[in-house]
């Protein structure tokens, strides 16, 4: 068997996320389906392993799989036949034959997510799957000396929805910043860590938010991350403004 | 009745196009059906007069539309109202009272009108439904130079799909330009006259798409013109690509 790793984008708006679940359009089915369709369907099924799982709505801009294939396609010719069969919300984007040491989650040193904001009156229809609106005026700087207070190895209890299966919420992050972008008229956040867990990054978008406005104190993130209680940081954003945008191997590929 | 003109962006992608069809989702009877249930379903029913239609998948930006209403609302309250009830892929950006003698689609003197193409090698997924994808390399320049031959008071016989109904051919376009959007990688075609046939927008990007990449001579379009004749232009570009920016009523509202 001849290991591909692969990095796709995909629109998360009409999939129901990234993992395989009964009578559901997922990124893994698909994926799934056309890679052992192009096997002649084999038995036992070849299975897609991915970085992880995003929800229902969530983005990637450049997600990593790995899967086993029984015989060997050039990269390039990889690449074009995941393509051509491919739906046009999910784009293939590179094709990698790796060792067979290589897991596309065990070995992600680092994931990077990018969370999109838009404002003012409208939401435009434009970008109602694609962004997040929040209404208030925000603080800009506010957030992001907040943000910096999620920056570590903390103990993320207070930013994990019910439902993680996470053994461990300690989590480490590298980077986080907010920032305004002119172009699109759109307050980012990005987030870099060594892993997040179960809804981690919209519940902390929802408190930098909260931050911003003024209905917290700039300083909250390190009392509730004190707190270890979900019942703290309260609200999640919405799954439409999240964007997978790579993950890292440290070179480990 | 109190006549509102109302002013609108709306993502075409899963519309039907403007105008009303038995069991389609479509922009008129989207807003008709709201309309007329804030005016608790006067008799006869409140009509939408839309500056014109657009096809299915056709996005706007500005779109344009008055309606009679029962009584008066002030104007921004008549926005509110609408966008608490309309689904999310169409906003309504302002509405004003206006004279009896406005219509939306006999006063409007001018629209613009604009084409997004994007290239490379592969589709973004995040742009399948708000532009066209165009895979040969083209000549900016040479698409520009051809569009001028578009500029004046022509016969557009060679630009309109069948299934017309326009008495009339010959229409007026006040302004063709054809540029390179740095920042979202694109090619944008933008063209302003007194109105456009059915689909004459879409044949006009094909045929300079056409040209652009070396198919036809850059000074072709003239002899498309000339010729009279829809066999000349042959392709229609996608509607996806297509937003409808703004109508222009010279004042006159």
């Amino acid at each position: 068997m001849i290991r591909y790793k692969i990095t796709f984008a995909y629109d998360g708006t009409n999939f129901s996320g990234f993992q395989i679940q009964p009578h559901k359009r997922t990124i893994e089915q698909t994926l799934k389906t056309i890679v052992n369709r192009m096997a002649k369907n084999p038995d036992p099924a070849i299975s897609i392993i991915g970085s992880g799982r995003t929800d229902a709505g969530v983005h990637a801009l450049n997600q990593v799989a790995h899967f086993d294939f029984p015989y060997h396609i050039p990269e390039q010719s990889m690449v074009r036949a995941l393509n051509s069969q491919l739906p046009l919300d999910i784009i293939v984007k590179k094709a990698e034959i790796v060792s067979n040491e290589f897991h596309a989650r065990y070995n992600a040193h680092r994931k990077r997510y990018r969370y999109r904001v838009t404002q003012g009156e409208f939401v435009d229809p434009f970008k109602r799957n694609y962004t997040a609106h929040f209404k208030y005026p925000v603080d800009i700087a506010h957030m992001n000396r907040a943000a910096q207070d999620l920056v570590g190895t903390h103990d993320f209890t207070s930013f994990v929805a019910s439902g993680s299966q996470a053994k461990s919420n300690i989590r480490t992050i590298y980077e986080a910043k907010v920032y305004y972008e002119d172009h699109d008229h759109e307050v980012i956040f990005e987030f870099v860590g060594n892993g997040f867990l179960y809804n981690q990054v919209r519940i902390m978008v929802a408190l930098l938010l909260e931050i911003g406005s003024g209905q917290r104190p700039v300083d909250d993130v390190q009392r509730v991350l004190a707190a270890r209680d979900r019942q703290e940081a309260r609200m999640t954003a919405p799954a439409s403004g999240l964007y997978l945008v790579n993950v890292d191997y440290g070179g480990n590929n």
